[in-house]
């Protein structure tokens, strides 16, 4: 163990928390003390194959053991030794922990799954990673939400946002989920409007004015975000194309893709772990000023794209580094992230 | 044959042709004399069965009467023998079918996938029914254009509508096609805003204000509307339902509906022929007004909401009615639009 890392627990190795700890193992200024897992499944063999130590309930330890894990201890244990635990527990199950995290006095990240009463921030690493320095309880929005963060940010900083009206159309379930729907159908996600994708945006900004609705669709690899946005001061698609790609975690997306499936082929092309895209992947051509409004669609991996702000928030949580750009350039160089090729 | 009776005929029997067909064959002032196949398929299988006279192209009559069927001539003798020709070949081709129509002098209607220029007059039966009366060429515009100018247009009635945002989801293919996709993708359709849709609905309305986005997904029942729309009158969300409820061509979508799987199966369970649902679906508890703007959701049914609208169209060309809401009363009627459950 070094003992100038700080040193970081995964609650929950799932869809989130194997590609949390697979982030956090390339930082210099981090390491993995354990993982937990609360069944002995195809994820729990994998996290063993990578050598990371394996926490368990303390009532399912003998069964892991039986089926011939090696088992680091209970979970209260890997939160005893972390300095900080990244709660990747599913949605709504996260708030549950709350308690031992205070009780053993460690910091801790949620997610976006949680409500955003979870913690006194909801944290974006380009919006607000200031407010997070130094905080004991965090919690990182959802896929969506960072990713219309990440647009409303700079357009917000350089031309002032009026107003932001979005269409999510989410993917039914992720590729691996087999119990997810629909199959054939587009679902209202709610039927009574607004969603709360734009309120939850308002956690981070609560200044933006925005309005979204959201649908439910039979696909597993993306989200897709049609945006309408009203700019105080008067700008070209020229300038907001500009503006996105010299922006960290913003990709434009051209060279013949028109849809989702092929930008995460074009991911598995790269080589990115689980061909992940972990940047806002925004359609070039799509970006359009008409009768003085931006207009735009962007895709967003549901899987991946809060991973990097989780790492960021870990960095300004335990005060590593106070400049967010200087946090968001050493993540993403580690990851991967900004080969705008 | 009765001589008081409008002679139609349908020139091309898929989707919309045999819909088409069994709307006409439902009214006391038309008939139909006679509908066009080019292959014998199950559609000509169920042509014949229903009793249809069926015309074919003069070198495939030959084949159809090797497969042991009874082929009343060639499509120039259907033609010939009708005072109009709905014409519902697939997109792109009926125009080329237009020289034979006026060589034979008669009227014709062609559908929505044809480009606006084939017809002088683009057709919806609320908003420019007048238009069409006795004339010689007409085009009703496509599903979706259609679900747009019957919200749109009372809107606009009413309250007057300063600006329409909508996003289409369109159903990547209809039930019965096994070549269309995506399997599992959003695809932007197209990539460059705005889609064809917000200026289809200016071929109706010209002086409406209106952007449109579509998205292709990956499902067959419907198409989805997520539509904005700013007013230049102020209103509630019970105003606008009680608007379209009065209307002749909109059905409000409650009793636990949120998708369009289920309004699909609503339609079976009502016994509709083929579980046609002709008019707009609009979501009741979706209707609401937020910072002055009206939103809501609305399902179309590709397959049959311009069914009605064929029929009033080859009432107003033939004039045999000048007042819409007299035709759209009758057309209603005739096929069970209207029972509003």
């Amino acid at each position: 163990m070094d003992m100038s890392k700080v040193k970081v627990a995964i609650n929950g190795y799932g869809t989130i928390g194997k590609r949390v700890a697979d982030a956090v193992a390339l930082q210099d200024d981090m390491e993995i003390i354990g993982i937990s897992k609360t069944r002995p499944n195809f994820e729990a063999k994998t996290a063993a194959m990578k050598g990371y130590n394996i926490y368990a309930p303390a009532d399912k330890i003998d069964s892991f053991k039986n089926d011939g894990y090696t088992i680091a201890g209970s979970i209260e244990d890997m939160v005893k030794a972390a300095d900080i635990v990244v709660d990747c527990t599913p949605g709504k199950i996260g708030v549950s922990n709350k308690a031992l995290y205070e009780k053993e006095g460690v910091k801790a990240i949620w997610q976006g799954g949680e409500s955003k009463d979870i913690a006194p921030i909801s944290f974006n690493s380009e919006a607000n990673y200031a407010d997070a320095i130094g905080a004991d309880y965090v919690r990182v929005v959802s896929c969506n939400t960072t990713g219309l963060c990440r647009v409303i940010y700079p357009l917000d900083q350089k031309y002032g946002v009026e107003k932001v009206r979005v269409t999510i159309v989410r993917r039914g379930g992720d590729p691996g989920d087999i119990k997810s729907g629909p199959i054939d159908a587009l679902v209202l996600d709610p039927i009574k409007l607004p969603s709360h994708h734009g309120p939850d945006v308002k956690t981070i900004m609560p200044h933006i004015n925005i309005t979204s609705a959201a649908i439910k669709a039979p696909t597993s690899f993306m989200h897709l975000h049609v945006l309408n946005i009203q700019l105080k001061t008067e700008c070209s698609a020229e300038d907001v194309k500009n503006l996105f790609a010299s922006r960290p975690r913003i990709r434009m997306i051209a060279d013949g893709i028109s849809a989702t499936a092929q930008i995460i082929e074009f991911g598995r092309d790269l080589g990115r772990p689980r061909n992940d895209m972990w940047e806002n992947c925004v359609f070039r051509d799509s970006v359009s000023v008409d009768d003085g409004e931006l207009y735009f669609f962007q895709a967003i991996h549901q899987e991946s794209d809060v991973i990097p702000e989780n790492v960021d928030a870990i960095r300004a949580m335990m005060s590593l580094e106070k400049d967010n750009l200087k946090s968001i350039e050493k993540t993403n160089k580690s990851m991967g992230i900004g080969f705008k090729c």
